[in-house]
């Protein structure tokens, strides 16, 4: 997507337009043959398919394999690879930590250690998020020369470290190695700028360790996704529209007020989401709204549950379609086969509704039928080019 | 489309091709649920499809709707933001005005004020164009300092002002407001090398108002669309072959022109057209055929005529079938649905037919079997390569 003809061409209209992301949606054949998507039971889904049209999405390339990030920055418009964006960015925007620019974030896990130093749980037994906050709250008062300390708890044993100071670099190496059974790693610098940043980091967490040794769990932590504050470009401005984003979970929230959208609360499930939608009807002209059940059951390998997670969301689709999106964009930011327990790079099933489509002759919401989908088979960055061209936001190019 | 590899690779053959551009040919569901092409009959359009191939193109990206300008470029295998084509010069070119490189163009429309100045009729009741051309000849007796000044007549109350001289510039504001109960605006200049140019069509204007402000109807003018010939890229030398266009409106015979082809003459109808083809078969390896029928009908909004539009062309097509083309290609500029009484954004039906296409199993030409058809969906500009590949006009890429 070329931005500056989308600032050239963008322009203001009266319509509504609704991204409803079903993050991992696409899936492989199960034990009986059939995708999650074919075996829910999805009729709300399937009349939309039938009165819409069906495509697939390429997240970020064939073949590539997207984190939740890129995902959602391909979905927004914006080249994933052009606006890469740290892990520990998108967990500090997640909670609404307001990120300066000379702030170096990383996400940390609370682990725990067993006497010989090595990891015995990367995740701490999940600790509850209460005492996470009480541990924040300690390694908060670090302190570091010329760098002020910010840590705050996120999620169960998950907290978002922030150094803000002059001359951080982002070019360090992860201290989580990831497998247990081994010690945290240190803090390495990859390049010549990076070496002080290092020597912060590692002094960090040598008196977070002797603060929270003595506990039985979570006595120890993991830094990673060094980054800073990427410029991303303001859907507002490219669109001239007001964008609301509407999520469950920090991380996504995050990420969309990283392209401009104004998050409002979404509660905690589907049903919460789109009463926020109803109440802020008047307010936006985009609503993105996230819904995780069903990559958290791909990720699990959990088959059935992935089944699961699209009927609950087909069944509380009656109370979005009840506001009458002028345009509505259902899909994933990339797939999650339940066969793989894992993201993929499997395109991701496309649909589209409103006055302006034209229908494909499609019958279900499934990824046969987005495969040959009249959408066709695009980078997941045109989703809102094409979205915003149904709901009358492009004008003509040339005479 | 590469333009260096097209130079590199294209070989000249013995093969006619034809390019039939259905201008706005893409639709919509209409009142039955069907779109235009469904609703048609096209016996033998859907022998072509059963015995070609079928795939759908996008003009200029996705989302975009285009004018008739880069809807053409694309399909001349131009990319259509690097040669943008401004209306004065279509205009200007479509009359066979021979624009050169010191020439600024624009498009005219006679309008009728009332006495208070504003405008009462943009169209000046469309006035005949013998009566357009006898006001032209009186404002091409305008005098300006250092300028020659050229009005000709286009079509009913077009016109086409061409100044020529040294240092004109098209960074000026139009002077349509595009709406009625206002005046005529001022042309400004929108940057500092441009202000003697507005000095001089500001002065254009108030003689011209001057002579014809008697008149009761037709009494003023409005200028838009100001621009210099571009520098296309032709097709002969690219593709090393003698290329027709055949067209009745002057604005597509402009559009050709400048990308190289010569204009042979269409007459009036497809009839007196496909004559001209079969006068022309030895003279040329290209023929691009426009129908306009169609898009007139889709921008009217008038579905049953654009029903008729089309069935209109499949009766005509036996006479260009009895030329054997060796590659046929019917297609259009972009989709003009007649739900919508306007250009859009939509994919746009193509069918390709010769010996060497291989067929896709689709039994009619309709956008949905368009939709997923062998050729795929491609851009536009794409649309010739392929097209000449199956005329044997492009060599082999490595060894």
């Amino acid at each position: 997507m070329n931005l500056d003809l989308i600032r050239r061409l963008s322009v203001p209209a009266e319509t509504r337009i609704v991204l409803c992301v079903l993050d991992g949606l696409g899936g492989l054949p199960g034990p009986r043959g059939r995708t999650e998507l074919d075996e829910a039971d999805t009729q709300h889904l399937d009349r939309l398919a039938e009165a819409g049209a069906l495509g697939q999405t390429i997240p970020a390339g064939p073949g590539i394999t997207v984190g939740s990030g890129p995902g959602h920055t391909a979905l927004f418009g914006l080249d994933p690879f052009e606006f890469d964006i740290g892990r520990g960015v998108l967990e500090a925007t997640g909670i609404d930590f307001e990120l300066g620019p000379n702030d170096l974030a990383a996400r940390g896990n609370l682990c725990t250690v067993g006497g010989d130093g090595n990891i015995t749980d990367r995740r701490a037994g999940r600790v509850a998020t209460e005492v996470t906050a009480e541990i924040a709250a300690q390694l908060g008062r670090i302190e570091l020369p010329g760098v002020e300390v910010f840590v705050e708890a996120v999620r169960d044993h998950r907290f978002v470290l922030v150094l803000r100071g002059d001359g951080l670099s982002a070019a360090l190496s992860e201290t989580d190695p990831q497998r247990e059974g081994v010690p945290p790693l240190a803090a390495e610098a990859l390049d010549a700028v990076a070496s002080r940043t290092a020597v912060l980091v590692n002094s960090f967490v040598e008196q977070a360790r002797t603060m929270i040794e003595g506990r039985e769990q979570a006595n120890h932590l993991t830094l990673r996704g060094w980054s800073v504050r990427p410029e991303l470009p303001q859907l507002p401005e490219l669109w001239k529209l007001r964008a609301a984003a509407c999520t469950v979970y920090p991380m996504y929230r995050g990420l969309a007020r990283l392209a401009g959208m104004e998050a409002v609360d979404g509660g905690d499930s589907l049903e919460t989401q789109f009463a926020a939608l109803e109440r802020h009807w008047d307010d936006y002209d985009f609503f993105f709204v996230h819904y995780k059940a069903t990559d958290t059951a791909g990720e699990d390998g959990d088959f059935a549950r992935k089944v699961q997670a699209i009927r609950d969301f087909d069944q509380e689709l009656p109370q979005l379609l009840a506001l009458e999106p002028d345009v509505l964009v259902i899909t994933g930011d990339h797939s999650s086969p339940a066969t793989m327990a894992a993201h993929s790079w499997h395109p991701v099933p496309l649909l589209m509704h409103g006055a302006t489509v034209r229908p494909d002759g499609a019958r279900r919401f499934t990824e046969l039928d987005c495969a040959t989908g009249g959408l066709g088979t695009i980078p997941a960055t045109e989703v809102l080019p094409v979205a915003f061209a149904h709901g009358g936001r492009l004008a003509k190019f040339g005479a």
